[in-house]
């Protein structure tokens, strides 16, 4: 099968960007890799490593990074958008600024916008003028990227309203160890990928609190409940829960040491402090930022979500995070097919 | 709510059925724990501890242990069957020789039988006499013996014919850190915690060639189809693939050091023969002998299986590890959501 050689930019060098763009460059692309830190630049062209975020790791030479967005993403048709949800907005409205053709943005973040409750797809297309916008793709699944970075067998999937720009994305990305599939469900993996990150909180203040994997295990089965439920009345097809968006992605992040969600949790379940553990992570901790979404998102559409009113209360509302976990842990019915039955019935009554 | 004060046998003193001991002493039950091993009665009675099976654990006094199993179950009317799932006629037959009255017996151990592909409830039921036979309950779930008889919290589901039966066996276990929740899905139960155990050693081939987190979640993923595909063609509700004994149980054997299907996995991953792993092992591998008799099944009931079937091949046709692992990430088709359709279609036509 030949390849189409393109040039694509990669918007966001942090640990996923660079390892996308990894993926991107050994499959014969041309890769800007754009960063506001000019260290950082400096240090990817010259080196080419990415100490920061993807340590020990070679870079290959055809990923050249940027500090001009206009140089960046000048006569390219397809960009990776690798930023926090938090930052989303004005990356789009920057790259408005100079562009005038349509794009293919592809985003490959997982998170909810607060207070509008929009997915991120929505906020793309939101903020991207009619005249740059050709398409919005989300590519989700179960990968750390250190692990990509490793050319570790990593499974994911694409998706889109228009199933054919998709699969154009599928096709630069796919190769013998980075294995993309596609699922015409857009809601379905943005709110998988966006919710895991919940219960990866959860699962690492229970882990934090000492409670061992019998705990954890019941947690995430929970979790994937809990998502399963909310999803499906944003309209959402259950099966894709069941995918690797949903208790793929789910089991990576609960279960990883890699995952920065989790270790969040783990530092709130062992005493610290909301402030004090994001000030440690020094990164990005999309999980806290989602579970206020989420909150705000169950009580929109009416939906019982124990695990995320939990966690919201011990972020938000100063519960403690044992006496928070001790109570989900008795709050299932007695009867536990009861209980998958409700949910049951729910989703189909949405089908 | 007052209890009842129950004498009760366990049946085996490996790790299982002793933190299951446990339980039922913390709860106030009079224990006899039954071992064909004299110095470990000696050790279990004289120094209350299990060294060989749960390390630096001390064990109620209201444990006893008896190597006579007429002495054991004399008089009793509940007996847990916690013997590996080979030993399990040999067991009840020898109960049939002393026991007049009946017996409900409550079996915690996860294999189906090669060849009769028989469940284990169904195996007790051949082999009992009616004149000794109340009801079968099973009770399973995410529940590593370690953690159990640490007291960390633990959820486990318990299952039978007679679903009043199992309530007096909820019952009996229930307390604050060890909640059982009830389910009549028997088949789905006893199915879940069977085949939950190829996955972990699918899982831990797979780390042990090295192949991470990603991959990983990538099986767990396709595991939980491949169970639930069969299982709805068994007789089993879909939904409970879903709960405890279906991702719960599955999470927590494929991603603990704990499992020793996971670290049976994980040594041939790493390149031993099966023979020197049983060997190294020193306690019962079920999911070697569950491998065979899910790849019967899966002819049986005529029904696709690839982790199982790639499996098959490596434990008993000398295929190389890392061929078949490779083999499995190539085998997904590349629209996730037709697979997911499709399984779905079957699961509702079994209904």
């Amino acid at each position: 099968m030949s390849k189409v050689i393109e040039h694509i930019a990669v918007i966001g060098a942090g640990s996923w960007g660079t390892a996308l763009a990894m993926v991107l460059a050994d499959n014969g692309h041309q890769v800007r890799l754009w960063t506001r830190n000019d260290n950082q630049k400096q240090e990817i062209n010259q080196q080419h490593t990415n100490e920061k975020y993807l340590p020990n790791i070679d870079l290959p030479h055809s990923i050249v990074a940027y500090t001009s967005l206009k140089d960046a993403i000048k006569e390219i048709q397809t960009v990776i958008i690798a930023v926090p949800t938090k930052a989303i907005r004005s990356i789009i409205q920057d790259i408005a600024e100079f562009q005038e053709n349509p794009l293919t943005f592809v985003h490959v973040s997982k998170g909810i916008e607060p207070d509008t409750l929009m997915r991120i797809s929505e906020m793309i297309e939101e903020e991207a003028p009619e005249r740059i916008l050709n398409e919005v793709v989300v590519l989700s699944g179960p990968s750390h990227a250190e692990e990509v970075s490793l050319r570790h067998p990593t499974t994911v999937t694409v998706s889109s309203k228009n199933m054919e720009v998709a699969e154009k994305v599928q096709d630069l990305f796919m190769n013998q160890h980075f294995r993309v599939y596609t699922n015409p469900d857009l809601i379905g993996v943005e709110i998988g990928g966006a919710l895991k990150n919940i219960i990866a909180l959860a699962a690492g203040i229970s882990d934090g609190l000492g409670f061992g994997d019998n705990a954890k295990a019941a947690l995430i089965t929970r979790g994937v409940a809990e998502i399963s439920r909310l999803g499906t009345k944003m309209g959402a097809n259950p099966l894709t829960f069941s995918g690797l968006t949903g208790i793929g992605d789910l089991i990576v992040t609960c279960t990883s040491v890699h995952s920065r969600n989790w270790r969040a949790g783990n530092m709130l379940g062992k005493g610290q402090k909301l402030e004090e553990v994001l000030e440690n992570m020094g990164m990005v901790v999309e999980g806290v930022r989602t579970t206020k979404a989420a909150y705000q998102l169950s009580k929109k559409y009416n939906c019982t979500m124990p695990i995320t009113e939990v966690l919201y209360n011990v972020l938000f509302n100063g519960v403690d995070a044992r006496t928070g976990v001790e109570r989900l842990m008795a709050r299932l019915k007695t009867n536990e097919m009861e209980e998958l039955v409700d949910i049951f019935h729910e989703q189909m009554e949405q089908q």
